[in-house]
């Protein structure tokens, strides 16, 4: 069975040395010492190690089940599920209001990436409340916030996202779901939504479904939507249950990955709703929770191959095969392990700089949205808005190579399920896909963010780079870091520059290369997040602090990164500057 | 269902235009007029297309079963294999001295790509047997093919190649399975092999393993192991079937994909064997087949690839979602189809460009193969021993890649196992890892390969394209073709100078770039190809021959190429130059 191990240390030296969450200023943050980070992170290891991992192969072995209406989470979720509950983990960052902790997103987040890498399926069922819980938080009445939330922050009652139909994912001004307005002030709702995670299931009393429709009166298209609240059971005054609602799921779907979570096709007939936030301002209240839905996807996308990398270098180190080519070095066994091979340490490498620095670009973006959300910093709000597209993209793309590198340490042993580094691929790749597929998430960058406010976060971003490549030129040990950030971040820069000049002609022009810049821009965050790192870690050193293998380790991975996966912008940059003429060139018919 | 539409004209032109096979002097060639190939390619896209291809999904979803000793494939494959096996598709390649029709392996090639395509799992049934075939037709004494070919060339019995071990795959020196010389002249095989494709099913009457095993005497490793013959049923000297033989499936694999394919554990409990080849050079009668298996296994890297890219392109037409943003193209309907998209675009000519690129490389394989065998062309034979490790490495990542491209366009419903593209994506996965794991591919390109008969073979491929080059350098046309082509030769050959030079004072500083090497000499392969398809199609326009629009597309999907894809051997050239240093920085325990 795959192992898993919370990687303390890389994440206490993120949030210690790295962002220095203590200095910051950010409402909140004053209680992350180091001792009180260490001893969270240490317990959410342990709920992972010991209750999610185990339950991860089987519950992708065993999936959901459907049967008369009831749908069965696979065997130990339950208990898992309560405590889970019962620790608290469900309610770490939550309003302490309604019952939750009250720590920084960026605490949610750093546990996050532990729950999530033990159990992706498993997670997304406290995952999926979060993201109602926040919506409700962010656009509820005071009534439907003491109504809802106490229950949603302990997961007594899960919640669910309902946009998609069957005739339209990305293009939701297409919805049918139609909301017919009541006399006591409810909405009946009737439709079809399809691929809704965690819509129907057996860990919780209720479930919170929020649900995209259309109410009559509206502007077309996607500008009409409305969102509603639609439980399913609905809550009486008292806080009690009553009725059975409207809503039924009609089937779940057999996925490639994540069996463990139900994905349902939910169907409404007249199901008893609430507005949540203004009338036909739902894509509004939809976006508000965007950014962090987005970030832990794209969490996700890292958090999985942070998983298979373990199991990675563990078969690396067990497996004997053949001998290193500059002489045996377990010359008393039949053959050395294969970690002796270069190959095998690309592989493994690719991986683990991969991974550290998404990790580092995640948490720097939760650190942003905690910014701008305790702080009402726009210019941290600016940036996690063009930030966004790329930790989704990016990482999860990157992500699901780098769980097929892991399962390719293998070798044939990895396509065998039992071993569970296919669940890991097949986990991963979900995360390319939902939450915007990864082509919308290349468009909201190029076509929206970058010119959003002027321009103006685009270039704050460059004059970041900018400045610390100027302060840290002095130090020789950054050399290797700061010309290939200087290199990457030229590229990028030119990549803009060649959109700007020829975006306007043609917008063809910047779209045919916005998946190129998506990725570019990717690189070129994740090595100003190893400019960084290597900072903290030189740092460390000349302060005699630390742990000084782990900081050579982390020095080490950085230049690795810099010198092997930096030279992609050049690449990319060529293929954007091609412009939209190969790409288009062919008629519809020619395909 | 997925579709799939044999690529005929696509197949023609290469064999026709590009390879000019009638005017090659290759013996057997002469047959090959544009009218034979083409009703012969005709035929199997109607197999592929109404037998084969029906069952793909089905037997993805049904799988094989083992009970008591007896494994069950899925529904249908039974009535199809008889199919095949009646309509001679099993023999086209064979000698006919055995009952095969002659065909030249270039024919087989063309001809497998379309069974593939259409079902990767079930044509595995056969294409061991190919293989099977070939190791004792090369090999075997005349006693020996009287008795097994002509039922394995019909495909009444089915062949296998055992090698791996529990504990051994790349590594085969480890090998444990012992051959005890018998009194008869027969050996006693005993020991377990596992991941044995076609180990044991219910399509054949007899089944003859091959199977790589110890006999005493032999120098230690892998240079004293020999290769048995071991049918499941011993054949009377009659030909009649007799005694059940000591050779029994012990379980089969749960795998990621080919489903539709028995993986077998084998056990040999003094199994009869008999000596194929010569006593302890069991290794080099392995290698002399391994030239086509890996050809074989490059082609269903970019053959499943061709199917999930058809599949993709459907759904890219058939989907309404969004508009474009150059203007409504389907303004009577909700919405466009999502094709008018640059990044549907994009990612749809990655695909295209690649397979149609893929293809290319792999016919031209073949053809060095059949010169080689036909001809005894001692410099074809060089040729494709250099390219074997490419078109298996470069092409099988390349092709997963596409299928996972493929499976991004349907979105959220290519997640859906029912809709198949998840299949396409586990069955592709498979191509990379076995016969010889992408990674050893690299080791054997730039460990052996590179350096083989003195580099004589990569230098005659480099004088190659240099004359292509200056050949064309006149033509206008092909500035765009020849230019990218310049560019990549010339990283490649940096390159190889990198490894020449830094590879003497530590192997590790060209180990450490294999893989990229192998990726970048990918790309330059396929430009030349596409140089080459470019050539054929602008000399058709010139003589007003072929199809118009067939020409213009095959132009534009080449230039793609070129802006698109070949500006990635920058990459894998700084990747290469930055050396081992970084690769290798790591103590094992720092993982």
């Amino acid at each position: 069975m795959p192992i898993y191990n919370a990687p303390v240390q890389d994440i206490q030296f993120l949030l210690q040395d790295v962002l220095n969450v203590t200095e910051t200023g950010v409402p909140g943050y004053e209680d992350l010492e180091a001792d009180f980070t260490s001893a969270v992170l240490e317990e959410a290891g342990k709920v992972a190690r010991d209750v999610l991992a185990p339950l991860n192969l089987s519950g992708d072995q065993e999936g959901c089940t459907l049967e008369n209406g009831v749908v069965r989470t696979p065997k130990g979720f339950d208990k898992a599920f309560a405590a889970m509950k019962d620790g608290g983990w469900t309610a770490l960052d939550c309003d302490p209001e309604y019952g939750g902790q009250g720590l920084p997103y960026l605490m949610g987040t750093a546990v996050g990436e532990i729950l999530v890498s033990a159990n992706m399926a498993f997670n997304m069922y406290q995952g999926l409340t979060h993201g109602a819980y926040s919506a409700i938080h962010a656009h509820g009445t005071d009534e439907q916030k003491a109504k809802y939330l106490p229950k949603m922050v302990s997961c007594d009652w899960t919640g669910t996202m309902n946009l998609t139909e069957p005739h339209c994912g990305t293009d939701l001004g297409l919805m049918r779901t139609k909301a017919d307005p009541q006399d006591d002030g409810s909405y009946a709702i009737t439709g079809q939504k399809i691929f809704i995670s965690a819509g129907e299931h057996d860990l919780a009393e209720n479930i919170i479904h929020l649900v995209l429709a259309k109410a009559a009166g509206g502007p077309d298209g996607i500008k009409g939507v409305s969102l509603f609240i639609v439980p399913k059971f609905l809550v009486n005054d008292d806080g009690s249950l009553g009725d059975r609602n409207g809503v039924t799921v009609g089937s779940i779907e057999h996925k490639m990955g994540i069996h463990g979570n139900a994905t349902c096709v939910m169907n409404y007939d007249g199901a008893k709703g609430w507005l949540l936030g203004d009338l036909h301002k739902g894509m509004k209240a939809m976006f508000t929770m965007m950014n962090e839905a987005r970030l832990g996807v794209g969490l996700q996308g890292y958090a999985v191959a942070e998983a298979a990398y373990q199991n990675a270098v563990a078969y690396a180190n067990d497996r004997l095969q053949g001998r290193a080519v500059t002489g045996a070095e377990n010359p008393s066994g039949p053959a050395d392990p294969l970690i002796v091979h270069p190959d095998i340490r690309r592989n493994l490498m690719d991986q683990k700089s991969f991974v550290e620095g998404a990790r580092a670009f995640t948490f720097w973006g939760a650190h942003l949205i905690d910014r701008s959300v305790r702080m009402d910093d726009a210019d941290a709000e600016g940036l996690i808005s063009l930030m966004t597209p790329v930790i989704k993209g990016f990482q999860t793309d990157k992500g699901f190579e780098m769980a097929v590198n892991a399962q390719q340490v293998w070798g044939g042993h990895g396509y065998i399920e039992e071993n569970g580094m296919s669940q890991f691929v097949r986990d991963a790749r979900i995360a390319q896909i939902y939450e915007g597929a990864n082509g919308i998430q290349s468009l909201d960058l190029v076509g929206r963010k970058l010119a959003q406010d002027g321009g103006k976060h685009v270039m704050a971003f460059f004059e970041m780079i900018k400045s610390f490549i100027k302060e840290n030129s002095e130090d020789e040990r950054m050399k290797p870091f700061n010309d290939a950030l200087k290199a990457g971040s030229k590229d990028l820069q030119a990549a803009a520059m060649y959109f700007m000049q020829n975006g306007m002609k043609n917008p063809n022009n910047a779209l045919s290369g916005s998946y190129d810049f998506m990725h570019m821009m990717g690189h070129v965050c994740l090595g100003f997040m190893w400019a960084r790192m290597a900072k903290a870690a030189f740092a460390a050193q000349d302060a005699g602090t630390g742990d000084a293998t782990f900081l050579a380790t982390k020095i080490a991975t950085g230049r690795y990164y810099m010198a092997r996966h930096m030279p992609a912008t050049g690449m990319h940059l060529a293929r954007i500057e091609s412009g939209a003429e190969p790409v288009m060139a062919l008629a519809a018919e020619a395909f």
